[in-house]
This record gives C-alpha cells, structure tokens and sequence, in this order.
C-alpha cells in the first residue's frame, strides 16, 4: 500500500441540489429556518443568502467521504476536525473539495490535512476551510 | 426572545443503532470498512471496537440539531467547529450530547460554546470533546 506524503492531494467537484438541503434537514434534525424562510433569513448573520444556503455540517460530510474512502482511504480513523465556515456554501454552485496533507507522522501513523471548500470559479474564495487529524496505520 | 447567558446549556440522550450507521454510510458515501469488516477494524487505530463504532461526522450531526433548533435555537449561525474524537462513539450505547455556553460577545452576537458527547453512565467519559463558534442576531 502507497505511503502518504506531505504535499500529496486529492480535489473533488461538488455542488448541493435544494433536494440534497430539504433532505439533511429531515435526516438531521436541523429546522433551522434561515434555510428556508427569506425572512429568517434576512434576520440571521448570513442575511438573504441564508434561504439559499447548505447546512454547514451537511457540506463537511464531503470530507468523511473522500477521508474513508480516497485519501487515506479505507481505514482512516478521524482523531479530530476543524472547521471555519468562512462564506455560506450555496445550493446550485459548483465547488471543489480539497483534501491536502500538511504533515506526516509515521511513528504514531498520523496526518494533519487541510480540508477546504472553494468556489469552482473566480474568484475561487476558499467558503470552508478546515483541518483534521487523521490515523492509518498502513499508508502513514 | 430570552438572551442566552454564560453558563446555559442543554442536554440531550442519544443513541445509534447499527441501522442509523448503515443509513449514513450510504447517505455519506463514507463506505470505510471500519465500520463493517471486523478485520478491518482491527487493523485500525481504534482496534476491534471499530466494527461497532459510529461515524464521527454523524455523531457530530447531534450538535447542528441542538444549534439549530434548541439552543441558541432556530436562527443560529454556525461560524466554525472543532471537534477531538478522544474515544469511538458505540451503536447501542447511551450517550449524552451538551451544549454549553462558554462566553458571549453581546456586541457581535457571538458565543463560543462547548459541545460534547458522553457516556451516560458510569466511568462517563467524555468520548467527543469540541467547541464552536455561533451567530444569532436576537438571542446572543
């Protein structure tokens, strides 16, 4: 199995249906109504992007899945994870996810990553940008 | 709308049934073998209880529920989480997820509060440890 390296990457597309919202808000629980009453809306941090907007923990599960999956890959074990919800990430947008190894540990087979959201296109600003600690006992 | 003071918190029981963890697995795409393969599990860091372990993010889904509907409730914003994963969260284990407010910043809104899962009973450990940083425009 490939060792991981400092500096190695994955990027992913990703975008978000109002299908995809409606749907974490029943799965999750989360009714926050800023994601679906312009009015709500209007009155939270966000302000009218807010009807517009992914739930935050919704747009951070990309990262579980490209963790236990891609990079590392199967066998990941999350340690902990950080997350700044920088812009709203918004429904009917194209962006890409990066995951990027920042540090290795090979004694205690872990990594910091970077996990970052950014918009697909210009002016690509980074929404969510975040790190974790992940463990793998074979390829770190 | 009452204004959230330092020190209110809130307590909520929880539980995970090896369904819920399938339905997130699929849900997620996060198909890590961890949490479905005993050998896999026991080639991981966290060891055979792997096998029988929750998802990290979906643990995690508890707080954007209590944020987003409980307290500081509907309306809230979520500006950043950290999460440490100290000890695997089990299926068919009771837990108890608290949200308490660490500090307000009246001027801007804002409150910084703990967020944590533990066990229900006896030793309680704490198993997710965390905190996060909110917006609410009415309560805080």
């Amino acid at each position: 199995m490939n060792k991981i390296q400092v500096g190695d990457h994955v990027e992913t597309h990703i975008a978000f249906s109002q299908d995809q919202v409606e749907e974490f808000r029943q799965r999750s629980g989360d009714t926050n109504t800023i994601h679906t009453d312009p009015q709500a809306a209007e009155r939270s941090a966000i302000g009218s992007d807010a009807v517009r907007s992914v739930h935050g923990m919704h747009a951070a599960m990309i990262f579980t899945q490209i963790l236990g999956t891609q990079f590392p890959g199967d066998g990941t074990v999350y340690r902990s994870i950080a997350l700044d919800f920088d812009e709203p990430v918004l429904v009917d947008t194209d962006y890409v996810a990066e995951v990027r190894v920042l540090s290795v540990d090979r004694k205690r087979h872990r990594a910091r990553l970077l996990t970052i959201i950014r918009e697909a296109v210009e002016p690509a600003r980074t929404v969510v940008y975040g790190t974790c600690l992940v463990v793998h006992n074979e390829r770190l």
